[in-house]
């Protein structure tokens, strides 16, 4: 991991998830005084607990093109180093018997990456592997369309998914691929509990006939329209709503 | 329904769903000849069965500068006048058994709406009422996120949606507001089978009291993270695939 790599993000959500969190630490804020987010409790009392661990900054003051809009900032840019992205996928183990990893092979687009990671949140999913080639990197954008849901997950990036898919296998996950194939199950008939990778493939070419090869089941979701084409992040909502649907029953 | 009024999309999927739905009357087609679209058989055979209907251009004549980047275009571009929007909300029913009608209260957001209509065309729901006052229109670009979904979709937009959701209860149809209070039940506790309209809320706001006073029953999403920020795109996908499994199964 990259510790000196830092993120910049905006607005109410993502600033109080950045201070809340003890994977981010912050480098500066970029504040407004008379903003919205100067106006929310959370975040006052937290800039008024002074710290010399970062600056404060008046947000006139920035620099940076991407933040002229000043209006959908709220008042509010922080820059931080994050701590969420491991060395090693021995690091995500636990013993929750029904521990689940997200496993994203060469997802593309930072949109829907932003998505998953909110999405997956919500479900109670707060592990998630990503390919490095031909994908998608976090950053940004991707934090910000998360909602601050990033600053509650765990990343692996993995330069040999057949590899990590088997380390996983070894420590007794089950792999199922999301795959829209003739011999796929239903999403709904595979028992989605106990220990699960579930795999979600690029937008464009879904997933690659090798990362399938290593999956222990096949899941789909059987399209009813005429169109066919559910977005990957959709999708994620989908099956980590089932699952936490058979864990709840 | 204007009927004069015309929507433009662009790109090879919105194109083809748009030659293949009755719901879309072509008024004009932008075209290169040696683009990405017009090597997609089905578009080349559309535009070789030459009609009076509408006429050809070349895609560099397009004047209107959301289309300057020619490269995201894919050689196509399509105006066209769309008959999804119905006069009446009567014109919905139907005898299906499990007919479902989605029902967006106030919505405000171009890509969430888009994301709903791809997401509802996937799974089998084809009906979606959304209100006129502070909420999202159908425009190009929520046609443009849908990714051709629109085509087989059909929509009403009513002024005063209680007196809509009386209409359809009048009607057999059982409402079903998604919304996270303390006296809603699970989204997976609620039979979601019949006739049914689900109520999904805005983006900040949920739904508003008195929509929520007319629903027969109250469904939510357990929130199990720490940001309990679920996308109304993403809830719409938990939701109607919960639906269908509870069809299927």
């Amino acid at each position: 991991m990259n510790k000196n790599k830092t993120y910049t993000i905006y607005g109410i959500n993502n600033a109080k998830a950045v201070m809340q969190s003890s994977k981010c630490i912050i480098k500066k804020i970029f504040l407004d005084y008379d903003g919205l987010a100067y106006k929310d409790l959370l975040i006052k009392q937290f800039i008024s607990n002074k710290s010399t661990n970062y600056i404060i900054a008046n947000i006139n003051s920035i620099s940076d093109s991407n933040f002229k809009d000043k209006k959908r900032l709220q008042g509010i840019v922080i820059i931080f180093s994050f701590l969420g992205v491991e060395d090693s996928i021995e690091d995500f183990f636990n013993n929750d018997a029904n521990d689940c990893i997200l496993i994203l092979d060469q997802l593309e687009d930072p949109q829907n990456l932003g998505q998953i990671i909110r999405t997956s949140e919500c479900a109670g999913v707060n592990k998630i592997i990503l390919t490095q080639n031909k994908s998608v990197k976090l950053s940004d954008s991707v934090f910000q369309v998360s909602q601050g849901a990033f600053s509650n997950m765990s990343f692996y990036v993995c330069t040999n998914l057949r590899n990590t898919l088997n380390i996983l296998k070894q420590n007794d996950y089950w792999i199922v691929a999301i795959e829209n194939s003739i011999d796929s199950d239903n999403w709904c008939d595979i028992d989605l509990k106990g220990k699960i990778g579930i795999v979600l493939g690029s937008e464009g070419k879904g997933i690659r006939r090798l990362t399938l090869e290593d999956a222990d089941f096949k899941a789909t979701i059987p399209m009813q329209g005429e169109v066919n084409s559910l977005n990957v992040s959709a999708t994620c909502s989908a099956i980590l709503f089932e699952r936490l649907r058979q864990i709840i029953k």
